[in-house]
C-alpha cells in the first residue's frame, strides 16, 4: 500500500526551474512546472559583464521549454523593472505569446517594450491584468494569487502559486518600508496561514547588507531639504522607473512654488503610462518643457532627469558632455544622484561624478547624503520576511551564488534545517512532491543567450572569444598574391593591420614581417608543385606571430591572405 | 621697494606639478622644481580602465622633464606598492637614472622590479637609503626630511621638503592607525611646528569614507579566531605586499602549533626581501612548502596566498579553477579575502568569489567580518591629520577628482579659506612665491601613457580606437580580385570575418555581401580605364557597412583589399 501512494503521490510533483538569475544579478525568469502545466514568472534580461564586449544584453535560455510551448498557462510579471520585463519581446514571440499576467502599470510597460522591438504586435498580446490582489487565477494545476510588496515601482506584487503537493510564496524584488507614503506598513504574516507545505522563494540581493537601509521617508526628506536649500537649479538624476520619487518631487515643487522640467524619453514615458492609470495626477502647471526653464528664477526650477548610471545617450551624460540642446550646468547648481549604481557600472559614474564635481559645486549622492532609498531587502529584511511567514522550505533566488548562500545562512541561524534551504542555480530542476524536496541531478540548458544588434544568440563563444582577442592585441592581415608558375610571391605583401601598433611608426617592423613572410612562402612553395596552402597559412600564423610577440611582446590576430595568381 | 621686493621674492618659486594621481587612483608621481632643482616623489602606475583593452598598465607622462634630466636632484619612493614605485623601472631608465631615495624595504622592491623589467640593471641604480627618520638630505634648493607614517606596507615614510618659500608636508599614503602593534599612536603635531608657510599635500582616498575604519587589531584578532575555529584548513588571500599581516598570521600559527604555507611568488619575495631586512623573524619549523601541507592535520594547515583581485595567473585563482598543483580546497576548508577589491575588479572577485562558495561552507572577506583594515584614511582621519598640522595650505591629491573636492570641502568646514585650498589635476603647475600660491593657466602634458607588452606609449588613442571597435561588432576583410584587362571582379570575393558573426549559420549573408562588392566594383571599375581605387574602396566600406547593418544592426569594421592583376 505504501508503495502504491508513493506511486501515485510522486507523479504529482511540481518543478521549479529557474532559467536565470540564480547565478547573477538580472536575466530573473523561473518555470513552475506541474504535470501538463507551466507558468513562468519573470523575463529579465541581465546587462553584459566585461568580458561580453559588444554585447548588447542577455536573456534566458529557453531551450527546456521547446515542445512545452503548448503547456504555458500564463507567464506573470511581478513588476517592470528590465531585469524582470526585459527579455520578454523575444521570448513571448518565441513561446507562441501566451498570456500575459501582472499589475497595470507592469504590463503598460510590457506592452510597450514588445511594441518598440516589434512595431504593431503589442496587440496582439494575451493580457490578463490584476486589477484587485484578491483576484485568483486558475491556470491549469496552479491556483495563482497575490500578496502586496513594497519594491522601488510602483505595482510590483507578490505571487502564490498553490499545487496539489506544495505552495509557493515568491514576492519578486522587494524591500520592507518601515515609512511607507500614505498606507501601513506591510504585514507578510498572513502568509504563514496558507495552505501548507510552503516554499519561501525569496530575492536576496541585500544578504549580504548588514547596514539598515535608508528609508524612503528620510530620502524624500533629504531630497527636499536640498531642493529648498538650492542656491540655482536643482538637477536630480534617478532611473525612469522611479515613478513614485518624481511623483513626489512634482508634489514638493508644487507646494513650493518651483517647477520641474523632465528629461528622458522612458521617464516621461513611464509618467505617462502612470498618469494615464490614474496612479499619478500632476498637479496643475508644475511641469514645464526643458527648453522653457531659463524662464524661471534658477532656484524654482528642478530638472529631473536619466543617466545616473552614465549611460552615454541619457540626459545627464549629455548634459555633463555639453551636448544638450537646453542645459548648462553652472557652479551654483546643484545635482543630485538620487540611484544607486548598478554593479558594473562603479567605473562609468565615478568618471561622471568626476565631471560633474568639476561644474556645479554641489553634487550629492549616496556616499555623501541618504537620497536614495533601496528597493532591495537588507539581511534583517530576510529575517523578518523569514520569521513572519515562516515558510517550510526556503530558497533564495536572483542574486549572485554567494548572496544566495549568505541568505541561506541566515535561515539555518534562525532554526532552518539544511534540508530545508534549497539553494538552486540557473537551470537546476527542484523537485517537490508530498514525500520530499529534491534538486535533480540534471540541469536543463541555462547557459548564456546573447543578444546583439537584432541577433539573438547568434553571438557564441567563438564569436566572444573571437572580440575579446581583437580587442586584447588587435589583428594583422597579410595579403600574399603568388605566382602560380613560380610558387613565389609577387611583389610585396600587402599589410592591414588594427589596434596592434601605429603603423606609421613601425615601419621597420612592417618591412621585417613582408621579408619574413616571403621567405616563408618561398621555403615551401618556392620549389613549384603541389603546395599544400592550408599548411602554408599556419606557417605564416605561427611564425609572424612569434615574430611580431618577440618584438612587441603582443599576440595580435593574424589572418593570413594567400592568393594564387 | 615694494616692487623690487616681488621682483626678487617672484624669482623663487616653488612649482608643484602632479603629473599623475590627482585624476585617477593609481599612477602617482609628483614633480617638486625650485629654480634649476628638480625632486621627483613616487612613480606608479595606474591599472588600465575598462576602455584600454589590451593594455597592461598606464604610466605618468614625463614630457614635462624632457631637456631637464640633468636638474633631477633625486626620486623619492614613500612607500613599495605599485601605485607608487611601479613606472620606476620604465621612467627612471628615461629620465637618465637619478639617485633614488627611500627605506630599505621600498628601495628593495624598486630595485627588484627594475632587476625584472631589464635584467642587469638594477646595479646601475644610485641608492640613497633612509636609514634613521633623521636623516636630512641636501637636494639643491630642498632639504629633504622625513617623518612616520601608517599604511599597509612596511617601511612606508613621510616627506618633508623644505624650500626658501614654503615647506610641503606629503605623508605619501597613510592612515591612522589606533591600535598599532608594539609601538605609540602617531602623533603628527610636531608637524605644525616646522618652517612655515607649509603646505600640507593629503592622500585623500578615504575623502568619502564615513564609516570608521576596521582597526588593525580587530582585523588580527578576527582572523586569529577564524584560524582557530576552522574545521579545516584555511586558506587567505590578501596582497603580496602585505609583510605585516603575514608576520603577524606566522607568529599566531607558530603560538599555536600551526603551519603556514606561502603560495605566490611575489609574496614569497617580500618575505624575503623583509626577512633579509631583519623586520621579519620568521619562527622556526612554521614555514612549510606547499607540498608538503597534506602531511599535517587540516586544522592546523594555514595557506596564505595572492590572487585575492581574481587575478587570473595568481594562487587563489589556480586553486579555484581546479589547477593548482597542490590545493584543492575541500568542503570544511575555510577561505578569507583579507584585503580590500581594487576599483575595477568587482565582477571579477564576485565571481571568484561565487566559485569559492561553491566549494567552501566557510567563506569569509569583509562584507561579513572584519577581516581587513584598509590602508588609507577616511574622513575622521584627514579631520585629525588637519588639525594636527595646521598647514597653511592644503593640496588634496591621490585620487579621482571628486575625492580631492571632498577632501576640500572637509577643509572648509574647518575653517581653513578657499584660496588656501588647492585642487590640482593631472599636469597642473602650482606655484608658491613667497606673496602668494597660484595655479598657473597653462598645463603641462599629462594624458596617458600606455604600456602594452614591450610597449611604451607606443598605442595612441587610434590603436585603441581600433581595438575598441574590433571589440563591439569584430571585423570582415573583403578581398577582390579585380581583371585588370575588365575592371571586374574576378571569380568570388574572399571574406575573412571574425567576431561578426557564426560564419557557418551565415551563409546566405556572406554570399549576398559577395554579391554586394562584385556590384560595387563593376559599376566602379567595370568600364575600364582609369579607376579610382581609394573611391571603390570607400564605396565597399560604406555600402558593404550599411548592408551588414540593416541586416544586423551590427557595424563591424570593414577592411577592403583589392587587388588588380
Amino acid at each position: 500500500m505504501k508503495f502504491k501512494n508513493y506511486k501515485s503521490a510522486s507523479k504529482d510533483a511540481l518543478k521549479i526551474i529557474p532559467l536565470g538569475g540564480c547565478e547573477e544579478v538580472g536575466r530573473n525568469m523561473t518555470v513552475f512546472e506541474f504535470g501538463q502545466d507551466i507558468v513562468i514568472l519573470d523575463m529579465g534580461l541581465q546587462f553584459p559583464e566585461e568580458d561580453m564586449p559588444g554585447i548588447d544584453y542577455v536573456i534566458p535560455n529557453t531551450e527546456y521549454l521547446k515542445g512545452k510551448e503548448k503547456n504555458i498557462r500564463a507567464v506573470i510579471f511581478s513588476h517592470g523593472h528590465l531585469d524582470h520585463i526585459g527579455a520578454a519581446p523575444i521570448l513571448l514571440k518565441k513561446l507562441g505569446n501566451p498570456q500575459i499576467i501582472g499589475r497595470p502599470l507592469t504590463l503598460e510597460m510590457v506592452k510597450h517594450r514588445v511594441e518598440e522591438f516589434d512595431r504593431n504586435t503589442a496587440k496582439k498580446l494575451k493580457t490578463a491584468y490584476i486589477k484587485d490582489l484578491r483576484q485568483t487565477f486558475q491556470l491549469g494545476a496552479f491556483t495563482l494569487k497575490f500578496f502586496q510588496v513594497d519594491h522601488a515601482i510602483m505595482d510590483a506584487v507578490g505571487v502564490i502559486l498553490e499545487t496539489k503537493v506544495a505552495t509557493v510564496i515568491h514576492p519578486g524584488d522587494w524591500r520592507i518600508e518601515k515609512t511607507p507614503f500614505g498606507r501601513n506598513i506591510i504585514d507578510y504574516s498572513h502568509l504563514s496561514k496558507i495552505k501548507r507545505p510552503t516554499i519561501l522563494m525569496l530575492e536576496s540581493l541585500g544578504a549580504l547588507v548588514y547596514d539598515s537601509n535608508v528609508r524612503e521617508e528620510d530620502a524624500v526628506k533629504n531630497l527636499q531639504k536640498i531642493i529648498s536649500q538650492a542656491p540655482g537649479r536643482t538637477i536630480i538624476a534617478t532611473f525612469a522607473s522611479q515613478v513614485e520619487r518624481i511623483k513626489q518631487i512634482l508634489e514638493f515643487a508644487s507646494q513650493t512654488g518651483r517647477k520641474v522640467a523632465l528629461d528622458g524619453f522612458s521617464m516621461k514615458l513611464n509618467m505617462e503610462l502612470a498618469q494615464k492609470l490614474g496612479y499619478v495626477k500632476i498637479p496643475k502647471g508644475v511641469i514645464i518643457p526643458t527648453d522653457k526653464a531659463h524662464n524661471y528664477p534658477d532656484n524654482k526650477v528642478v530638472i529631473v532627469c536619466t543617466g545616473a548610471q552614465g549611460e552615454e545617450m541619457a540626459a545627464l551624460s549629455r548634459i555633463v558632455a555639453g551636448n544638450h540642446k537646453y542645459i548648462k550646468i553652472k557652479k551654483e547648481d546643484t545635482v543630485i544622484f538620487s540611484s544607486s549604481v548598478i554593479p558594473g557600472n562603479e567605473r562609468t559614474v565615478q568618471r561622471l561624478k568626476d565631471n560633474l564635481y568639476r561644474l556645479s559645486d554641489h553634487v550629492y549622492h549616496s556616499d555623501i547624503a541618504d537620497v536614495h532609498a533601496s528597493g532591495h531587502a537588507n539581511r534583517s529584511d530576510i529575517k523578518e520576511m523569514l520569521s513572519e511567514i515562516k515558510p517550510d522550505y526556503f530558497m533564495p533566488v536572483y542574486g549572485n551564488h554567494y548572496f544566495l548562500k549568505e541568505a541561506a545562512k541566515i535561515s539555518y541561524e534562525m532554526g532552518w534545517a539544511k534540508d530545508k534551504v534549497i539553494i538552486p542555480d540557473n537551470g537546476s530542476v527542484v523537485k517537490f512532491t508530498l514525500q520530499r524536496a529534491e534538486i535533480l541531478k540534471d540541469k536543463v540548458p541555462a547557459n548564456y543567450v546573447f543578444v546583439d544588434g537584432l541577433g539573438v544568440g547568434d553571438v557564441g563563444e567563438i564569436v566572444l572569444r573571437d572580440r575579446q582577442m581583437l580587442s586584447q592585441d588587435g589583428m594583422f592581415v597579410i595579403v600574399a598574391i603568388i605566382d602560380r608558375q613560380t610558387g613565389r610571391v609577387k611583389g610585396s605583401p600587402d599589410i592591414i593591420s588594427r589596434g596592434f601598433v601605429y603603423l606609421r611608426e613601425s615601419k621597420d617592423l612592417l618591412a621585417q614581417t613582408r621579408r619574413k613572410v616571403i621567405d616563408i612562402v618561398d621555403k615551401s612553395a618556392g620549389h613549384g608543385g603541389a603546395v599544400n596552402w592550408v599548411y602554408v597559412k599556419d606557417e605564416i600564423r605561427n611564425k609572424v606571430g612569434d615574430f611580431l610577440s618577440s618584438k612587441t611582446s603582443r599576440r595580435p590576430m593574424i589572418l593570413p591572405v594567400v592568393i594564387e595568381v
